[in-house]
């Protein structure tokens, strides 16, 4: 499996006319090796050549041997900077990466870099360009993002069982929802039902923590918990990731405490309706702009509008995102949906007043989407 | 609060020459305002002037009601741009940054961007270099994390709140742990315990997930959990940390299933030692150097020898690192402790056949560095 993705890869490199490709993002170096473990706090990278079979890995020391182990990599070619380049003025990791590439021979030609990832900071683009003269920095331009936005039959009974476990979590979640108990306590009911231990399953840390949001007032979209209780009555809402081996399926319900207000479960209604049509309109070949157009006036035929983006693409994720940073639903955007993309989507209504959001993960197939769990979408 | 923080950072820029600071960091913009909530996934800043008494948010316009909340901020002050700016190949959130640095009047100068932090891109940087051409960027030389590294005694406070939800977790942890349980259920246990919803305190998810590893075999530090079984015997380390308010008090304890090998007991042993070795020497004006010399030392009486780092900084702290990327214990370090700086020490023994690790938080006073917690060292 490895190995199909990094010849793929190769390809790619080939049409991108790059020679070498720096890999710091943890999602990516799983994706190509399986080398997994909480180490991406520090500097680490893959370098792979288009140009060579030898797939090399660069850390610290302390991870040497998992990455040693993984047979994409293989002992010979982990190679690890000591702790004295941690944090330091005088060096930097990518110091040591630019010592590696020219023990390799890989410090010639164009080589690929990703702008815009959590992981690769300007501190490290400028060592690699101070001790690279003799070869081209250039913007990988997504390039692996962009070749894990197709998922095989494989990843997709991976996030299958994500959205399993993501399911029994927001459900324990759901239950733990009572006006006046802590917020905090519902996090860890959540927190718990994640590692799917209670259902004999495998569940993994999630790329963004549970998000549970008080839907009266306005919109606070990004908040995890605390101590405070939960409100007396109105919407609460959860948004989580169930998560297998790495893969995510994210997904959003909004439990209502109380009688709903009418104008609330119109909000819910109208995402139901829009989640309906997902199914119908999210099938390969339709682009991106027109599912967006498509969930836009469904919302509207409601009485409700939104500006800003339906969904996105996702899978594999470390935090702090489960976002591909590939593919985005919104309005115009003309990007064509494939099949075997899996993308969540969240026609959330996030207001000034208050909030109730729906959202769920979908696999493109040729005629249809379909979702990959089976939670109810009223809780 | 958030105004002496900000005064004592302006100072700080005068000092080192900085008209303008950008602070994309979520900790340094919770330390400078309060702001919080899980938004860091994207692009979004504070803006500090020497010359102002404006601080300026930057950020998607989901967290606008967020941002213009905090009084430190202000409504007027808080500036989103559309979700037409999110991944996309035509404009990059650090061209609208541009726009409000001009705006401002604060597009002159020196001004600071962090070099080596995980939410300032190359690209990030390009867009600023690019869009202010009367401006000079500079490193801003971890200028706000340096400021973090002295706790007032109200911190303190808020991370002795976080060591006793962090032992909660520890121990809930080391009750789960058993011969043939899975691991998974071990984190679970733990994870709801750091929300310290159980004992009536406010836990926050933690920078960095659980590590929970089996110290049969070779070292694997930053493993996490799966549903695999705990081993027959032998050691198995948990290394959490504790969260309060944002603010991080880390440990790590080892637990022995069956019997201990009586090599892994007196590898506890020498660190307890260590333990009783920090009390005494990490004290104010101690070298870092000195202090890792020390526990060498101790390690060496023991007969183990161990290099790297013995320790560093923690504190405010968002996912993926609790450390604070300023103060680390390691030997030749010539840095000076002071009183009030909070260090995780770790003296821990990960190795080819086995590893056993305990790791404790410390305030640095006049006289001697005093636990954070009451945790026993061994459970």
């Amino acid at each position: 499996m490895h190995d199909l993705r990094l010849d793929r890869l190769r390809r790619n490199m080939a049409d991108a006319g790059l020679d070498t490709l720096i890999v710091p993002a943890p999602e990516n170096m799983y994706y190509l090796t399986g080398y997994d473990g909480w180490s991406f706090y520090l500097h680490q990278c893959l370098i792979v050549s288009r140009h060579s079979p030898r797939v090399i890995w660069v850390g610290r020391g302390s991870d040497l041997h998992v990455a040693g182990t993984c047979p994409a990599i293989g002992e010979g070619d982990a190679f690890a900077y000591p702790d004295t380049f941690l944090h330091a003025d005088a060096r930097h990791p990518y110091d040591f990466v630019v010592q590696v590439l020219c023990d390799a021979g890989w410090n010639r030609g164009a080589i690929g870099v990703p702008m815009d990832a959590y992981h690769f900071s300007p501190a490290a683009y400028f060592a690699l360009q101070a001790g690279l003269p003799d070869g081209r920095l250039r913007p990988d331009g997504n390039l692996l993002n962009w070749q894990r936005v197709v998922k095989s039959g494989q990843e997709i009974a991976l996030m299958r069982e994500a959205a399993r476990i993501g399911g029994a979590a927001l459900l324990a979640g759901a239950r733990a929802v009572r006006a006046g108990s802590a917020v905090s306590a519902t996090a860890g009911a959540i927190l718990k039902a994640q590692t799917g231990a209670e259902i004999g399953a495998d569940g993994g840390y999630p790329a963004i923590m549970p998000l549970i949001i008080d839907g009266n007032g306005p919109a606070v979209p990004h908040h995890t918990w605390s101590s405070a209780p939960h409100a007396g009555r109105g919407p609460c809402i959860i948004e989580i990731a169930g998560v297998h081996r790495r893969y995510h399926a994210p997904m959003a319900r909004t439990v209502f405490i109380g009688e709903a207000d009418p104008r609330h479960r119109r909000a819910l209604e109208a995402q139901i309706a829009c989640m309906e049509t997902v199914e119908r309109v999210a099938r390969a070949g339709a682009l991106a702009g027109e599912v967006a157009d498509a969930l836009a006036s469904v919302l509207a035929g409601w009485g409700f509008s939104k500006t800003g983006r339906f969904g996105y693409s996702t899978g594999i994720a470390y935090p702090p995102d489960w976002g591909e940073h590939t593919l985005s639903i919104r309005q115009g955007e003309a990007a064509r949906l494939e099949e075997g993309m899996t993308l969540f989507f969240i026609p959330g209504l996030w207001g000034g007043d208050w909030s109730v959001v729906l959202g769920e993960t979908f696999v493109v197939g040729t005629q249809a989407a379909q979702r990959l769990g089976d939670l109810p979408f009223e809780l």
